[in-house]
């Protein structure tokens, strides 16, 4: 058996998440498809790790394991020629036997996106949160929230309600703010995040760049553990999953 | 009566194009009908130019004449909120009684993206067009074959079969060409363009950046207005109206 490894982008705005699930479309029930089509055999995908309902992907990692004699290079051309237009595997390579995308990753970088304008975007309307809080979000703001959350916590309050995990332990190495134009876009880079994590933590800095939450109480609020003193859960549209490191 | 001008972005992959006609959902359409709604009236919006089925705008402008006492600066919002997602109006003002938007148009500024990459974008597939003829476009070329059209010249070899324009001389004042990581952006400028002319244009940059046309033959070509001895119509999906200048 040989052990593949896939680099997928999609548009998750059609799918009600990566997870295949019962009568509701997945990411990842298409790609299994396609590798049925292409291989004849019915393989189960291992992906680094759910994403939502209208949660993008331009770096998604899954991987498979197979007795087709296809050379690893090919599967890209070869699946997107079957999947639908919103999924394109970006890269494929042999990994090793012991290879799982979900347990061998060390960590993954998601992006936020936040359009702060007066009126709404037709054509950036799936791919960003449109911020009416305020005229201009001060970034100096954003950034000086964002240093409280760098490092390891307990982000037990900064996670959606019916999660059964355990240890709620994290360490976020990175939270970069950069602008462009009317967009915002916020870059997490973590060893991992719980669920709804990044989308509790991009409301909770919003919320504290507008003085919703006093700045200087985040350090107690994050050591709280209660969710209700965390900021709003944004939008999925806005989120997006960059990498996943190895 | 009172003359409102509105400014308008709209996604345009699920539209056969701005103008409205029978049996199929357009632009014009659907902001016609989100007045009517508003305001009691079926006005006849005038639109700076046609966009064709798949193309997208930024900077769409259009007039209508209405008696309603809603005040200028408050279409955007009542509007928006009759609209479907994939239209939004960004601006809307009190313009003077003779201002029509098409005739009243002095140039535009339209815009082309091409993803320069290995594989497709799930993301991106109906933003860009896929360019897939080389690893890595040739900028230089691209700028320096961009450089023969600047200026004022007979298009006829420009132009979509079909369209009975007689006054075929338009003037170019700039072609940008700009690039962000795999995407590049040509950003046309001029005083108008021809039916299909900016996808005719860039089907032959990028045909003379490749050398499947030799760029010192160009401005032969132009002259020739030989639909035939240009290149290809790039997909529609690449294109995109950013600005209408008054």
């Amino acid at each position: 058996m040989r052990n593949i490894k896939l680099t997928i982008e999609y548009d998750g705005t059609n799918y009600k998440g990566w997870q295949i699930q019962p009568n509701a479309p997945s990411v990842q029930e298409e790609i299994q498809k396609g590798i049925l089509k292409l291989t004849g055999e019915a393989v189960e995908l291992n992906g680094s790790g759910r994403t939502d309902a209208g949660v993008h992907a331009r770096g998604q990692v899954a991987n498979f394991f197979t007795v087709s004699s296809i050379p690893a290079e090919k599967f890209p051309l070869a699946l997107n020629s079957l999947l639908p237009m919103d999924i394109t595997i970006k890269g494929s390579e042999e990994a090793a036997d012991d290879f799982h995308a979900r347990y061998s990753a060390t960590g993954k970088i998601y992006s936020y996106t936040l359009l702060n304008s007066r009126f709404p975007s037709a054509i950036l309307r799936n791919f960003a949160y449109h911020v009416t809080y305020c005229e201009k979000l001060d970034i100096d703001k954003l950034n000086k929230a964002s240093s409280y959350f760098i490092g390891t916590h307990d982000f037990c309050g900064f996670m959606a309600a019916g999660s059964h995990v355990k240890d709620t332990v994290r360490t976020i190495y990175d939270i970069n703010v950069s602008t462009d134009g009317e967009l915002i876009k916020l870059t997490y880079q973590g060893n991992g995040f719980l669920y709804n994590m990044i989308r509790i933590l991009t409301g909770t800095l919003l919320y504290a760049s507008i003085g919703r939450i006093p700045i200087e109480e985040l350090p107690e609020i994050i050591k709280s553990k209660n969710r209700v003193r965390a900021g709003i859960t944004v939008p999925a549209c806005g989120l997006s999953l960059e990498k996943v490191l190895y």
